[in-house]
């Protein structure tokens, strides 16, 4: 463990052991079908609630990276997660069933990158050995909390985000075949004065640059080091207003392809339904845990930084007339020659 | 850094720099009144909303701890902290205050302690050097959230807490005349199935019990080890279910002395308003970082295992008919002789 400003280097290099994905019909008709490990057909994931839906596909996809690792859930030293619900409760419940102890988190879409750095930490300073990072959120979860039930069939603006009916879990160990969780930037909060919860790319996108700036400032290393660079989910409006901010700071992205899980995880041409592009906790973890740590795997990509952004609102502080504060949180996903 | 079990060994005894607190008038009304840095008289905290209230009591003893450390805020690596409000809004607005890279957690009343661990393990680990973990609560903004809004005078049955208006802050550090911060243990998620939110205290119990019953097996330690053990907000009816838990489980406690931060915070004959005693994110915070760490300094405490605990539910997982989860984490604060 090296710290080098907002930056952990885990020089025990922990690996990813195994990965899983769960996501629902609209996920599963989409560019990245074939990554996960299980798509339901129906968006009520046969469940009878819509919170009880996105809770399930946590046990679910935890329960899949506990199998396809080899393990026990018994072996679980801790599980990191956090998701949108209101004090995380589908986090909770799942930690519920998994039985090991719990690092409840919160970074709204962020969380999935804020969990993986902490999951890193733990192994690479021995204080565990094995640690479980996920998170989830379903579509109808967060329409009727942030805005409306979709039931209600407000229309939305172009800029708009559909949040992903998914979850994505990693179990990080010593060793293993997977990636290496090579370094972790933790993120500063930003806040430019944003207040439109239809237009959330364009809120998180300072953060997005402000923590890669970060990052590259803390290493030393340029984006020509990284085959990719993901941000979370600042679907078309917020990735072009980072990629601006990032030239204006002369971050050289041009080395590098940059794209958004976001824009990732749907068929933005044909599925029009999610106007700018995905969004919410299962989104850059769906993306991670399913489709890049298979082309890692596969060695298709050998260095990829993920930098999962979240806003950080709550409709209330909203509904009092406050800004949209953000984050984002990056971690490095390697493999070795 | 050793792991044992679920409890964490901090080999390089991580210190607390400085600690704050900044409460309400009722807690100013209440036995530990000369151990706060600063009373408001009035409930609004002289803001307009109760959510600008919660967020400023953070505001205010972040910037006090910084202050009483010698340190400015940009010398504060990282910031760790929670809140009860929906996505942990109070914490993160006061993140954007403060500047520095931000890790959301949430474990309920149990956030108090599960950011002081998490910021002693960064320390600890060189992870980081300084870093501010503080957690705050608001009677008025947890009432409106949880239960009615207090304006609504609705009455409450004699197993009803209290939610404490107040914010604790600490600073951990590698060095520093405060106390060390020996070890701490993770809780795992306890549900026995209680649904009533109004009495929280039975429905923690089991956690606290589990938790306790953990750090002793996982250290090989007894309770006569620490010269008082504290859970965090069980209060009256929750403590005494935490009582014969480890009673049961065989864990000696009569060596120790035993008492709880939702009963250490008012006077509970007196200010019958609070029925079976306080509770909230800020709760067991300003019990610690106030009285307590006071009490270590002055060497008439040596020894304290604080086991903060939270109630994971949610007004939806509640009304969905729910069962409350419930989660403790333990933290050893120790003076050297």
């Amino acid at each position: 463990m090296r710290l080098k400003g907002q930056t952990w280097e885990f020089a025990s290099k922990p690996r990813i052991v195994a990965s899983a994905t769960v996501v629902g019909p609209e996920e599963g008709q989409g560019p990245l079908a074939a990554d996960y490990d299980y798509i339901y057909d129906n968006l009520e994931i046969n469940e009878k609630t819509w919170e009880k839906a996105e809770r399930k596909l946590l046990e679910q996809a935890s329960q899949l990276a506990v199998v396809k690792a080899g393990l026990t859930k018994e072996q679980i030293q801790f599980y990191i997660g956090g998701d949108l619900m209101n004090q995380i409760i589908s986090s909770t419940f799942a930690a519920r069933t998994l039985g090991a102890p719990y690092l409840g988190v919160f970074g709204a879409c962020s969380t999935s990158m804020e969990s993986l750095a902490l999951a890193a930490l733990l192994v690479d300073t021995g204080a565990a050995e094995l640690v479980l990072a996920g998170t989830t959120s379903h579509n109808c979860t967060a329409e009727k909390q942030f805005r409306y039930p979709t039931e209600y069939g407000s229309q939305k603006p172009p800029t708009a985000q559909y949040t992903v009916t998914g979850s994505g879990c990693g179990i990080v160990g010593k060793s293993g075949g997977g990636p290496a969780v090579a370094r972790a930037t933790i993120g500063r909060v930003m806040d430019l004065g944003v207040k439109d919860p239809f237009n959330m790319g364009a809120a998180m996108a300072p953060a997005a640059a402000d923590t890669i700036e970060a990052h590259f400032r803390d290493t030393g290393l340029t984006p020509g080091h990284y085959d990719l660079i993901v941000t979370g989910d600042l679907a078309s409006v917020g990735l072009s207003i980072a990629k601006e901010l990032l030239q204006k700071a002369e971050v050289r992205m041009a080395e590098t392809e940059f794209n958004d899980c976001g824009l990732m995880v749907y068929d933005i041409q044909n599925q029009t339904y999610v106007r700018a592009g995905g969004s919410g906790c299962g989104c850059s973890a769906v993306v991670t845990y399913g489709h890049l740590i298979k082309k890692l795997i596969n060695k298709e990509l050998k260095k990829v930084l993920v930098v999962a952004t979240g806003a950080l609102l709550s409709p209330l502080s909203y509904q009092q007339g406050e800004s949209i504060p953000c984050i984002a949180h990056a971690v490095a996903l390697e493999m070795e020659d």
